[in-house]
């Protein structure tokens, strides 16, 4: 039996969907099931429901974005370091493995050479690093207090997008906004995130931390060339002409734009498409509510 | 009504002591009558009480020392950074104001200058300087969540003593531990830290960060000798060579020697005694049990 929590969040419904469409058994409870802040009551109902597998996609990103954390910093540290190490014990002592929905937003920009950060380099987007948003903080320290367990999956996504508009949608996102901020970064299709994510459990991959993020890179000017082509958006896109201007303009905290390496991902033979295939297709399918 | 949060511990059986002899009404709630977690409950429980004034005591040092926080981050990180926002929450909420009990361990060394950090300095040992005890990451995390509160006094103690042999207190680990380090620090005799914090709230100080040590700094060494002189130890004392020998032989995690300055205390015309007239006080009336 699978447990799945935070399945009301934007990540987790995309778990559900996948463990619906794959015909698996799966109970996604809700506050009024469980306190999963406690770790006498979460380990209870996993125990009940002779729980196998829990996938924790409970985390705090502020809405409308994660300048919001900025003013919640206590509710932000608590549901996304403070809680996994809550989860990691309760699966401890129900003797279950588990699989956190961290983020790769613990990283900035590219290695040296350019190629994007692999799951053994350093978070540079953290408070370590003394520059970061505090939600990127609280995500690599949520990683910090899961470090050293040795039955559990750690993966990162990168600005989740699909088909569907959605506030939460990284498309949905670059077509309201004003004015954009031209950067390079790696990229989560939603459904392929959860499906690999899931994939990692179902064929046992090794537990550790995974980049699990589209194959390649692609810059906001891209995706926006894209858009223009197969959408047929009333706007015209403008750009801010650098970081500064728009953290001065538009922003409180700084943001993270990055390039991660998916080659652990790939060695495990989990099928994973190219950014520009991932990309293309949900534009192809764009669907507006 | 003041309402002491954390009355069990060290440095909340001060404050009791100091409420009892002030003959002040208080009241020490223990888990059975409160969730202090839950900012419903304690903002009903403050409101029940017709409580004026909150003292937040409650938080995670490690036992024996801080190096235990390095095995407990989630429950290291839960009592001193996200529970002084909840209590904050429902301070705000029941409409009075609150004192914080945070930490100097937050700083190492000296200013450039060799003199004592100030309140407005910037932590330079915490999770920002990447170089610091998760305990100390911790603390500072709870400054953060409390930065722009305006009706809430942050108190800092440095490695408490008095006269009273303890674990928690630093003249009984000077006397206990196998090796010591020498290193210059700020201290905070722990009645007069207790006395001088609720005095700021019976003259009604300005809100904002205190250091609350005694006047001045001591060197292990000084101490050493003022022990030898006044207390019939049967033990040599002996150091380690430096700070890399302490760290590779007896700690996990590096630990903070600071100076702090207490000249903002001072100015409010509260009464505190130099370290040497303190320590030598505490010495003189050891007792050991």
């Amino acid at each position: 039996m699978n447990v799945i929590l935070g399945s009301r969040g934007y990540v987790g419904q995309a778990f559900l969907r996948e463990l619906e469409r794959s015909n698996e058994v799966y109970v996604a409870p809700t506050r009024h099931d469980v306190d999963i802040a406690c770790v006498d009551s979460l380990s209870r109902f996993l125990r009940d429901y002779s729980a196998s597998f829990v996938i924790n996609c409970a985390g705090f990103t502020g809405k409308p974005n994660v300048d919001a954390c900025e003013h919640a910093k206590a509710e932000c540290l608590f549901a996304n370091a403070v809680l996994p190490g809550r989860i990691r014990e309760a699966c401890v002592r129900a003797g279950i493995p588990f699989g956190h929905v961290s983020s790769g937003c613990i990283f900035e920009g590219s290695r040296p050479d350019g190629s994007g950060f692999v799951e053994s380099d350093i978070p540079n987007f953290c408070f370590r690093s003394n520059h970061c948003s505090f939600y990127s903080g609280t995500k690599a320290l949520g990683e910090e207090v899961l470090a050293d367990c040795s039955s559990c999956f750690i993966w990162r996504p990168r600005m989740p997008f699909n088909e569907i508009d959605s506030p939460r949608n990284y498309l949905s996102k670059l077509m309201t906004y004003e004015r954009l901020l031209n950067a390079t970064n790696s990229l989560s299709q939603l459904d392929e995130f959860a499906k690999i994510c899931l994939e990692c459990w179902r064929r046992r991959c090794e537990y550790g931390i995974y980049n699990v993020v589209n194959t390649g890179c692609v810059t906001t000017t891209q995706i926006v060339s894209m858009l223009q082509t197969h959408i047929a958006i009333g706007k015209r896109f403008e750009y801010f002409e650098s970081e500064e201007e728009f953290l001065r303009l538009a922003a409180i905290a700084p943001r993270s734009n990055c390039v991660l390496d998916n080659a652990k991902l790939r060695a495990t033979g989990i099928p994973v498409r190219s950014i520009e295939e991932a990309l293309l297709d949900a534009i192809q399918r764009w669907t507006s509510n």
